[in-house]
């Protein structure tokens, strides 16, 4: 070893899961739950189920009934939900479990119904233990079936920052049943609404005008279509997120490119979440940090100011903020330079140029931002 | 959303880094260190560097010579040693440290520097840290050289598990300068050949025998070759074991083939490894464990009586232990039924059939198992 020798080490991940828009995934008629994961020609004998606290209390009966009628030998862990508890010592929880079930590493996927929250978190436990074991995602909010469960990320929060441990996970699937939005409350429904609203605007014109004519009976039906044209609308805006969603993030899966139009509301929102420690919903603050950079945007001239108030109507309709008393000057600044360590030294701030179009911005100066916060400020109170 | 529709998620993964043999990087004229993972046209500036605190004691002084002769700003972290700082909270108070440094996410590779314990810990650091930061490893001991640090697991333990919680980490780079090995202690120099004596059993006949050749002279030099036959024999071993290695695990570098022949003493040796307590080193419970299933297979007849000798003569040479009074039956029972859980349902035990080759055997007995650690037992205390 006198001389440097070199080995080239190369090799080909591949990352294959599918989406499925499915319902009444809790029929026993229903092979979905107890049939994705299980490995060609075997039974489902055991699966290790983590339930949100909430989801629980609503569907623990019907959840139970389900594996029961399949014969399977289930272990269920319920855990609270909240931003609180999406920590690493909540994943060291869930591996402990994991353990004392014994789970096999391939063939006992583990199966998590909850939100957005819950979901990032057994994803985190999920890619670390054994190195990964499969993890089928059943998302029962509205923010988890068009935002939070589709994507490969997990995370937990860590210090005040939000989804700073984290991991990439391919799913063994994705569940969407929109059956579970039926007991969601309002203020959740328009959590979710917040990141409909944000595809809405970077990428799809259609959506957004779907969502100002329908927004008000989307929330009263709760996207279960109880009427024909309410079932109409709910199928097409729920269809146009999730695909909408995954087009943007199938070529990027693992984020190589930084220039991410997703991540528009996600710029110096999630600070103001973590700021709030829980008083603020992820779309809420995803929709304040999308009112900020939309009149940054109409302040420059790139948006005119007939779409730049549909913008922030579109939000206010969903009973969504556009500002916060703790967003301050100083608290965007600092916000906004995480932003910059995470984008690779550039701000690549997505910044809407008309209804479903965008572009990004390197160079938005405290200025700006401070006139922008200025300028929604004298709007939300007026 | 009536009816089902799927939508399909694929992508692509690539892994794609160097391991690079290379002599004395901590000479001010070497570009390795402070050039690896740097983006092109940018000069280093900032870096993040983790020391192992035996490391510390006696690089310490040339590692930051180094890098203040290439005047990086750095910022050391210095982690005790040990199996048992190899946990979660070790994995977030490096995050943590990383936050107060401010790392980019992209452009200032964690560089650590120590054994494998301390690059597994890191390894998992860098992994979850904003999903993923670059890191340069440099591995100081000789397990680390030819194991721990080539692949691309990273692991923490968890209860009685070793590595229980990890990922799988395409590095930035893997340098590896045999002259750390010159201040290695007798010891660990062993434990590191542990793991080259497996690679030349399951693969790699000319390595065994040199092995048995020039064993004590490549201890007593600590592979400097401080001789010219030395010198000739310690390239060609560490050559052929890191060849060897890759070659092993670059096909299969996500482990989605369960047949390892590199998992060869690893069947029952870790879950014996973490019963000690920081009295077996890892490269002694693999001796132990590649011991009982040499014992195995001589017994089936698999392998040749001679060949069996040679390899438990090979063994004592590098005082590498071969029975452990903490493995009864019990507990080597307990062992290998994990081990069936995390190979997915079957033993997929690696047994040698002759120097340089081996076989998986999917059903060794109980008894098969008892009546190995009773022949080695006697073998031990004679």
């Amino acid at each position: 070893m006198r001389s440097t020798k070199t080995y080239h080490v190369r090799a080909q991940l591949q990352a294959d899961y599918e989406v499925v828009c499915t319902d009444n995934i809790l029929d026993p008629a229903s092979d979905e739950l107890v049939g994705r994961g299980r490995q060609p020609g075997t039974h489902a004998q055991r699966r290790f189920i983590v339930l949100d606290q909430a989801v629980d209390a609503i569907y623990g009966n019907s959840i139970r009934a389900y594996f029961e009628h399949h014969r399977v030998e289930c272990r269920y862990l319920v855990l609270p939900g909240g931003e609180q508890r999406k920590v690493m010592d909540s994943v060291v929880a869930v591996a402990a479990a994991l353990d004392s079930f014994g789970i096999d590493r391939r063939r006992e996927p583990v199966i998590s119904i909850g939100g957005g929250v819950l979901l990032d978190l057994v994803g985190v436990a999920t890619t670390l233990y054994r190195r990964g074991i499969p993890h089928l995602r059943v998302p029962t909010t509205l923010i988890g079936l068009v935002d939070a469960a589709i994507g490969v990320k997990t995370g937990v929060n860590h210090g005040c920052h939000k989804n700073r441990l984290g991991t990439f996970q391919s799913p063994t699937a994705v569940l969407l049943d929109r059956r579970f939005l039926a007991s969601l409350d309002e203020r959740h429904l328009r959590n979710g609404a917040a990141e409909m609203i944000k595809l809405a605007i970077v990428r799809d014109e259609r959506l957004f005008e779907l969502l100002e004519e329908d927004g008000d009976r989307l929330v009263e039906e709760r996207f279960q279509g109880r009427s024909p044209a309410g079932e109409r609308v709910a199928s097409e805006v729920l269809h146009r997120s999730v695909r909408g969603m995954l087009a943007e993030l199938e070529p990027n899966l693992w984020e190589r490119e930084l220039d991410r139009l997703v991540d528009f509301g996600h710029s110096v929102g999630p600070a103001i979440e973590m700021l709030a420690g829980g008083d603020l919903l992820h779309g809420e603050s995803v929709a304040i940090d999308m009112a900020v950079f939309t009149t940054v945007a109409a302040h420059r001239g790139l948006l005119d100011d007939k779409a730049a108030r549909r913008i922030i109507e579109l939000l206010h309709r969903f009973a969504l903020p556009t500002d916060h008393a703790l967003l301050d000057e100083e608290v965007a600044g600092r916000a906004l330079a995480d932003t910059v360590r995470h984008r690779d030294g550039r701000q690549r701030l997505p910044v809407p140029t008309g209804i479903g179009k965008a572009v990004f911005l390197n160079d938005v100066t405290q200025d700006e931002l401070r006139s922008a916060l200025r300028h929604n400020r004298a709007e939300a109170i007026s």
